[in-house]
């Protein structure tokens, strides 16, 4: 991985992004905020799932109304969505909220914008400018189910951000990150490469609209992994047509893909193929689902044979290899026992099961 | 996107890999390679999925003799995977196989390795010599939940590779594809770009043992896609712990997340938010089911709100906007019908159904 582009932090609430921070994996919520109840079940779901922040739509006066209640009780730090309306951010910032996401070039008034930015720099608020390649004004079109002409695109983002962000500055508030999102991984892989020499503030990563689940973890995964491997990114988005905990977990795989050190376990299966001798794939299932409760980084292997299982097995923590009608377990590259088939998983299972025992007492102590 | 590494195209079968030829997805049965019917029913599915070369490991004799019928009726050109052992490599070819995974080192008889060169040169069979990153002799041990020492595993996988190559080579073979495989994206990552500028075979990309269908598509599109981005890659195989299946459907939103032009339809969605007023879970899934019959490149847009969905939705060549109990159909731009919520779906699902009959006449025609 190339040496990470350098940034200077901002903080949202207790979350600092860019500098030396880690990336940090953020999602938004989609229950009706006025729903408040609803919207902070969700938060709670999201914490659960190791989210660090969690950005709110405000649509509505009754949403910002809303607001009021779920920053009083979000255990996670929380940024307004806002489009337009600058009453809302107002109230967004009067219930407390941790950051705005605001163009303040789409704000007509100018005394509106000289308002929001005096009261967030007041409350070290940072506001995030997100430009669309979608919604960009006057972007030119594209053919019929071709990729919109992306040179011509990225210069009308880049343009677009560096106007918001001189509004910004010229009113002396700095407290800035910004997203440059497209719908296609290769207009935002380019749109952020153009940004990221220009300005120094931290980016905000996105595939924005990527879709269901399956199809669009896959086009996040390679708009978000291209800019990360190559040190561009602080905190990401994952933008799915699913649960939000979905989002959060496709965020994590990108940058555990990425990482030079696991945060988590990391299961190594092997695909399988036609010399496989037993029933991988319930193996695979069972291990993944006792993999939930582990919380230090192990990388743990499930290999359906001998060919590659006891030796690329070897340099995994622990794991298991298939052979017929029995398999070995190994940890740390030594074989400490084999079994029959049935007994195979289980004997893992149980190694599993006392690890994640001894996480939770360290968690508890 | 990068230029494209040039690379000496190779053919498997007819199909043509490296050199201008598109990235080639491929995929390896997981049905036992004895069991004819079953590989060759799995051969029918992958190809159903577009696979363009599907791989079989070649364990056993009896594997080997199953080869003959599976070669005679399979619709896709086949790679037979070898280990270590000569006699099996000698029979597939005799089965007639379109090429083989094989790495002449690890096969002890000097004498054996020359025959084998010089019969599939004879049938102008291509050779795979594929490189993993946890089966390498002398490999560095790497600690507990630790990533491998990279730099010295990425020297030790491009010194295999060009010791495998300098033996065919040696015996004036040179129809040679290389994979440089590791289960963790940095290394495999690493490892190809190390070896890419040294020689000009065709690479195939893969991370190995990505693990279960949700991970591993994530760790797999992170490694092969940020190679593809800066151009290097001529096939891909996505392997995961999974039906063969999803691995060609994984592979090609990869390519399709990258192509400069679109092959089929793209389904834009929005992630959706607290601004929500359509129920857009069901509808983003039953219009992916209408996309899986339409073969044309087009961008299809379902959005859920107003503040996205027309803007986004107008650089679609087709979709859907949801409001407050109804929504908009828009095409190429323009605003073509207004409908209530139950409604709007079923409008959509009408256009897309007549672009599917037009597809599929085309295609019969």
């Amino acid at each position: 991985m190339r040496a990470r582009r350098k940034s200077v932090p901002v903080r949202v609430g207790d979350v600092v992004i860019g500098g030396a921070a880690e990336i940090v994996v953020q999602s938004m919520t989609k229950a009706d905020t006025r729903d408040v109840k609803a919207t902070l079940n969700e938060i709670s779901r999201l914490k659960d799932a190791n989210c660090r922040i969690v950005r709110v739509a405000v649509p509505t006066k009754e949403a910002a109304q809303a607001m009021v209640e779920i920053k009083k009780a979000s255990p996670l730090p929380i940024i307004a969505d806002i489009h337009y309306d600058a009453p809302l951010a107002l109230l967004a910032l009067e219930a407390g909220v941790d950051g705005l996401r605001l163009n303040p070039g789409n704000i007509k008034d100018p005394e509106k914008v000289k308002e929001i930015t005096r009261r967030a720099k007041e409350r070290e608020v940072p506001i995030r400018i997100g430009v669309n390649a979608g919604s960009l004004p006057g972007r030119p079109k594209e053919g019929a189910g071709v990729r919109p002409p992306t040179e011509e695109v990225v210069t009308a983002m880049v343009n677009a951000a560096l106007g918001h962000i001189h509004i910004l500055e010229s009113l002396d508030f700095n407290l800035i990150k910004v997203s440059m999102k497209a719908s296609d991984p290769p207009t935002m892989i380019a749109a952020n490469r153009a940004l990221a020499d220009k300005i120094s503030y931290p980016l905000h990563l996105g595939v924005t609209e990527a879709g269901p689940p399956r199809t669009g973890a896959v086009k996040s995964a390679v708009g978000i992994g291209v800019l990360l491997e190559e040190g561009i990114g602080d905190t990401i988005r994952v933008s799915l047509a699913g649960d939000s905990v979905d989002e959060v977990e496709v965020a994590y795989g990108i940058v555990n893909a990425l990482a030079e050190k696991l945060t988590g376990p990391n299961l190594i299966a092997c695909p399988m193929c036609g010399r496989l001798e037993i029933d991988m794939l319930p193996m695979v299932a069972e291990v993944e689902q006792a993999l939930k409760k582990i919380k230090r980084p192990i990388n743990v292997s499930v290999m359906g044979c001998v060919v590659n299982g006891p030796g690329e097995g070897q340099h995994a923590d622990i794991g298991i290899a298939g052979g017929k009608n029995k398999g070995i377990l190994f940890k740390h590259g030594k074989i400490v026992g084999t079994f029959p088939e049935n007994e195979l998983v289980p004997a893992l299972l149980r190694e599993l099961d006392a690890i994640a025992k001894e996480d939770e007492q360290k968690l508890a102590s």
